[in-house]
């Protein structure tokens, strides 16, 4: 289900949102130069690219703490089954991708993804070699994937998790790695019911992609670019999500991207970088780079924190204070609506934000034992506790 | 999730519901024979007890149409995970079992689960003899499990698509398929955790359960047995759920049965009796059937329901009509507190639910597209449509 045992066809009302032509983040597709998997900031960890204590780290920061490292067993296990045997015949459907892509949608949706788009998949957001940290020794792989199409499914990370957290304590992995395994989940028996009707399909989910997600959430209208390196943010889950892909050759009819004025609110609020513990993100402006216009993140840093906090597993803490990260209840759907289409009150909202005390633990509601795994042997202990 | 992206610590108000000491069905736990898998209904019709015609059926009544067949697919792909390595040493947890089974119940929430109750292992609910019947050279094989506690966890088959669909179409078995594959996915996730904390735990989940569900169900004090024969119905579900379980050695505190007035509540309206297309249901007074007083059902009118249907794939009519079957909506939520706590408005409750026109499809709400693979070789082609 989508996120609510009562829900219209979508979850979050996506249709209401204005949509235009081209992202607000500026993308200029004859500058981009392809990227390889490898020069992700997890994959030059594991790879050593920063230095052996965090490549050591790399092995350990997921399955350290219990619940992550389930999680990621989970998600492992299920990286054979995504891909598999197209039927030899397409199915007879309505010869109308508008409907076609509203069915895929509606599919997912049943499935219980949080939210879903579809867009045509950009050239540029195939890598142009992957990189395992699983396999390490097969080196630098060239991709190849030929699908016209993406459908991009939303996991949310758990806001009751979120709001009880820190930001970098040893539930934040475990945040992560159960949208990746949720979303694979879903991508994986999404993809195998495309092929079924006939078409081509393939699912990609943290770590196991041959694409770049960020500009298929941008295309496919489920975010804009935030101030948060790298980081799409969606309407009402804010950057508190994680997304698994779907390309094929079925034909569907492609979203708009959209604008829900976040450009004008990341360029004021800039409480990520000021909370960012490895200090990150950056609180200047937005600039041009491989043909892309956002804002800068140090992704050295950032994998560093990530891999190597020793007080936690993992860190969230920009998805922690983010403004945009609030339960879907009545109230914040009215500030919700409120930043989104009243400029002017934008400041009093980030000013409000702070004021409220929102992007502070709530150790009430914390539900999770901290344990760590310290030497790999599946010995677990108490680490020291990290609270800020 | 729990189904909610706002949710307090559990999906549902069940710490409000009455808790009662035994089942609401009574239980005699000398006079129950343990039962055989073989025995179910599903096992029946694959070993071939129902006939040849039911035997061949069965092999296609869940693949013929794609998205059951995909998601189906996608839970037999996990098949091999139900269970593992147990850590060596038991994680330094608080020597609370109050505290462990609210810790436990937390987790499958976050992990999405919708329901999620605790109880003892009743003997009498593990199975005397396994059966499969995707390996039925094998035979009945006995069950060993020695586990002490179970966690039951509950995936709702989608309200949306219950409210669209006609009871015993196309969609039928996906909805059952997808709560089986999802609450597989979070049983399996959630019995790796348990093991990495030092106890042993297993996952059970459709087809491959070691124990019987129904009494788990009952003890763990997640529902009521129904009128639908063997199916026990949520207070805020109904019937409209599936359920995995893991069992475990990891120190549980059990919760208690409920009663929220449903013996009372389905001694009177005999919807699903009344519309059992296969006259499976009984619209008499309870019996005692092996050490259980419950309402009887013909367990072969049933399957050769739901596995020779040719005009659609399975059936779930008792669930898309049961009243219990409603949205989680303010007004429903009134209405179920209503029919929870006013016997006497009972009567009103079962009269309006047909005034309304409650249990009739809503085809605009239909998503799906009907198809068939009429052969078994992948090509899928459109059915004479089934509508009531």
């Amino acid at each position: 289900m989508s996120g609510y045992l009562d829900r219209n066809w979508e979850t979050f009302p996506m249709h209401k949102l204005m949509r235009v032509d081209q992202p607000t983040t500026k993308i200029v597709p004859d500058k981009i130069r392809r990227v390889t998997e490898r020069e992700s900031g997890f994959c030059k960890a594991a790879a050593g690219d920063y230095g052996d204590r965090l490549q050591k780290e790399f092995r350990r920061f997921v399955p350290k703490f219990p619940i992550s490292g389930a999680i990621a067993w989970m998600r492992d296990n299920m990286q054979p089954f995504r891909d598999g045997h197209t039927a030899a015949k397409t199915a007879p459907l309505p010869d109308n991708p508008i409907q076609l892509s509203r069915h895929i949608k509606e599919t997912a949706y049943f499935l219980r993804a949080d939210s879903v788009g579809v867009c045509e998949l950009p050239e540029y957001a195939v890598y142009s070699h992957g990189f395992s940290f699983k396999n390490m020794d097969a080196g630098e792989t060239p991709t190849r994937l030929q699908h016209k199409n993406a459908v991009a499914i939303l996991v949310d990370q758990d806001e009751r998790t979120n709001h009880a957290f820190a930001g970098n304590d040893w539930i934040s992995n475990s945040m992560s790695m159960m949208s990746y395994a949720t979303s694979g989940f879903i991508a994986i028996t999404l993809a195998e019911y495309i092929r079924r009707l006939g078409y081509a399909a393939k699912a990609h989910y943290a770590p196991y992609y041959d694409v770049l997600v960020p500009p298929i959430l941008l295309m496919a209208g489920l975010g804009e670019m935030s101030r948060i390196g790298d980081t799409v943010l969606h309407p009402f889950m804010g950057p508190r999500f994680k997304a698994a892909i779907v390309t094929t050759n079925m034909p569907l009819h492609p979203d708009k991207p959209i604008d829900f004025g976040l450009q004008d609110f990341c360029a004021r609020c800039k409480k990520c970088a000021r909370e960012c513990p490895s200090g990150a993100i950056s609180d200047g402006d937005k600039v041009m780079h491989n043909g892309y216009e956002k804002w800068p993140v140090d992704i050295k840093k950032c994998a560093t924190m990530r891999v190597g906090n020793q007080h936690g597993s993992g860190c969230g803490t920009c998805v922690k204070v983010c403004p945009w990260s609030k339960p879907y209840t009545p109230f914040h759907r009215a500030i919700n609506w409120t930043m989104r289409n009243v400029p002017v009150a934008r400041r009093f909202g980030i000013w409000g934000d702070d004021l409220m005390g929102y992007g502070k633990p709530d150790n009430a509601q914390k539900w999770w034992f901290d344990l760590e795994d310290k030497n790999g042997d599946g010995f677990l202990s108490i680490p020291r506790s990290y609270r800020k």
